[in-house]
């Protein structure tokens, strides 16, 4: 049975959409947890973090028939190179359009949150680059590759939802940075001043962080699975593919 | 195989039943909430959230294989538009009879509430529409649509009570409005002059934002999932076609 | 394909271990989080009734299979109940002996938190009967009865481990009386003077309302389900029927 | 249909990986948890607890197809003598090879988290070993067993994962020792000194009362599942026989 992928106008929309609202719900909470709970960041975080398990994990479950479902540069590059070296996968042209619409998307996403909430949409003066919060992206990174990767590589992409949901609530705890993991939400949360904010001079050495995790991520994928590895289509994270055609 | 609905009086008991376990429970939990936690408004709410996520998702377990367990009159609009479409769906009567039952069961719900409660049933003096709450109406029921329809539309309603649960969650936390996201809810909600309240006043603005969220999600869906919105019973939530006839 | 139950003594052992940890978990939990976060009951009945959604979830999955994971003599009653109509479910021995094995365990549960905490065994002091409780614990079982029988009836008893937990987590905020839901639970928990305790003096009429609760959930199921209810093992909790002979 | 377990070398590996990591996750969210919740401990518990339920399930998901996600001694050991007596699971070889990558892994874990966080890696100080904490140990671990291989014994492992880290989230908090139930994670833990650590002296005792309750779950076991216990590659935790090869 042969299915042909959503147009490509249609998967950027998905894409575009899904970061936009990843964004939206990781600024959003936390500028809800930051006035609801002011003294306890503790609190905050687990706000912001419980929000994002749930929200993430229903945006993989809607968008993820139509696009794959990355809403991350980094699983959009890494899904490129397995399908380069198999024969399948995103194109050059794919790639670009993903990783634009998922940037736009998050811009878009902080620029929600700061509307719905009326706090105003200004640049972050959080600064978060120090070595241990890098250290950490390169963490959370890695293994948020690993995880897609290898679910796709024992063909268990449906747990994808959950299983992503999951880690990065995990990963908003157990890394220092809270596990942004993402270069176009890293972006995206530029624009929102508050407690899910990121200051410009950060993000370089965050995206940084983030494709040296996601190289990390791809070593330790060839390492534990290498015939799985090999075997195209298989390895990827499914766009279109789900459930329908 | 044909399989007939459970008649029609069963499912408006099954839509009364389940919007007024709902409403008990989205109230119930916030009086809970607020007695025992005074102090801290977010701790509050991530209680009042976390009862809700769990409580949604066994109701539609319950009440979906009789009546599609919808408990909210967007959802029971858009399955009646996309049913005429495509020749299935809700009939007109249908329609009329699961909102009437949905917002009397709402209603009933507060009152259940805040009998246990001891609390006694008074109106609501909360006044929630702002211009960023309503607008965080219209981004939370155009999201619900979306993931219902979503759904559908791919045959995988089966994951409708998990997402459903998580998707309320998430929106709890990332709308300033905290997500009411459904009119017979909204309703039900006047009767309660406590957390989870409303003050009638602030009824008709959201309503209104609910059913043109309830459009965007309509307009979204038929943008990203265009083939399937077509293919009539598919698309629609399953009422009674889930597990028996 | 005919398979046997398993004996009816390792049926009652898993009867009587499976309530024990119910109680351990509930009392345990209850105990450490009064301890943990002596400021703030709310935030104590959040990691309490979270620690039991987790913890229920889990010895439904681990003695489901060998006695049908009731843990719980409402639950036992009304398989009896709808087992004799049909000519299937547990036999007048075999609920006399859940019964007592469930009551058995559940104080065997007290003690066991208790002992591991260090705070010695004694019974509750806390009153609790209430007429918003009573009423609460009629709502609390009818909705666990509802659940229960409902997934059993529309064949999908294996959703029943992470749904009966959603639902108790649910309920312990939705009902004024946390949910106790269940008269051996009750009655072990009277056997710790801590968070989860409860004074004998109000333990009859908690069970008085569970039963009637139960009865109500009868009247509910019977009214949804009609035709299911009529055919026999389908509509009982498997025992022993989940995943083996 | 034959299928050969990866490489030892490839499942040393993942053993090491995924032992790590999980340690990385319980220090780490708990170091997080003390820095931004100072007032309350058990807002900090709750928050490592639920960073570890969704951490560790991750983890089994990642690495349960490679080596069977031990990440435990305890679990190794069970599973070696379960093999034993059938003819299969893991040989004494593969065993001793798991055991020292499992507590290799859990150092490293404890350094990742302390690197992470820049805390600087010291020997923690907090002495645990209390008789209340000692039969804590003993319960958790006899649970932690009862679980995974009953799960195993009824053809259920896949859903290892999710029930893995629900039951180590309610032992968090039911158990007075907070559940380290691992020989191997109880070793890692020496290695920073924060809010997960133990101080050296503690380790003996409860590395001893966690083989105790190895040793009890194992007995539940063959007292509930009498005739699962005796097939072989069933009862054991499937080690590369769950979705490849």
């Amino acid at each position: 049975m042969t299915t042909h992928p959503p147009a490509l106008w249609r998967r950027a929309l998905a894409e575009a959409l899904g970061t936009c609202l990843l964004v939206a719900i990781v600024v959003g909470s936390g500028i809800a947890a930051q006035q609801l709970s002011p003294d306890d960041v503790g609190l905050q975080l687990l706000q912001n973090s419980t929000a994002t398990v749930l929200g993430l994990t229903v945006l993989i479950l809607i968008f993820g028939p139509i696009s794959g479902a990355h809403f991350n540069p980094a699983v959009s590059l890494v899904d490129w190179i397995l399908g380069r070296r198999a024969g399948g996968g995103l194109s050059v042209k794919e790639l670009c359009t993903y990783i634009a619409s998922q940037t736009a998307g998050a811009i878009g996403g902080s620029v929600l949150a700061n509307t719905m909430f009326e706090v105003g949409t200004s640049i972050s003066g959080k600064e978060r680059a120090t070595a241990g919060h890098l250290m950490a992206e390169v963490v959370a990174t890695a293994g948020l590759i690993l995880l897609i990767f290898s679910l796709a590589a024992t063909k268990r992409s449906s747990l994808a939802a959950p299983a992503v949901g999951a880690y990065i609530g995990a990963a908003y705890w157990f890394t220092s940075s809270t596990s942004f993991a993402n270069p176009a939400v890293t972006v995206g949360r530029i624009f929102s001043d508050t407690f899910a904010g990121i200051a410009p001079g950060s993000v370089p050495g965050f995206v940084l962080a983030q494709l040296i995790g996601a190289a990390v991520g791809l070593g330790l994928l060839a390492a534990l699975f290498p015939r799985d590895a090999r075997t195209g289509n298989d390895v990827v994270v499914p766009h279109a593919a789900n459930n329908r055609g």
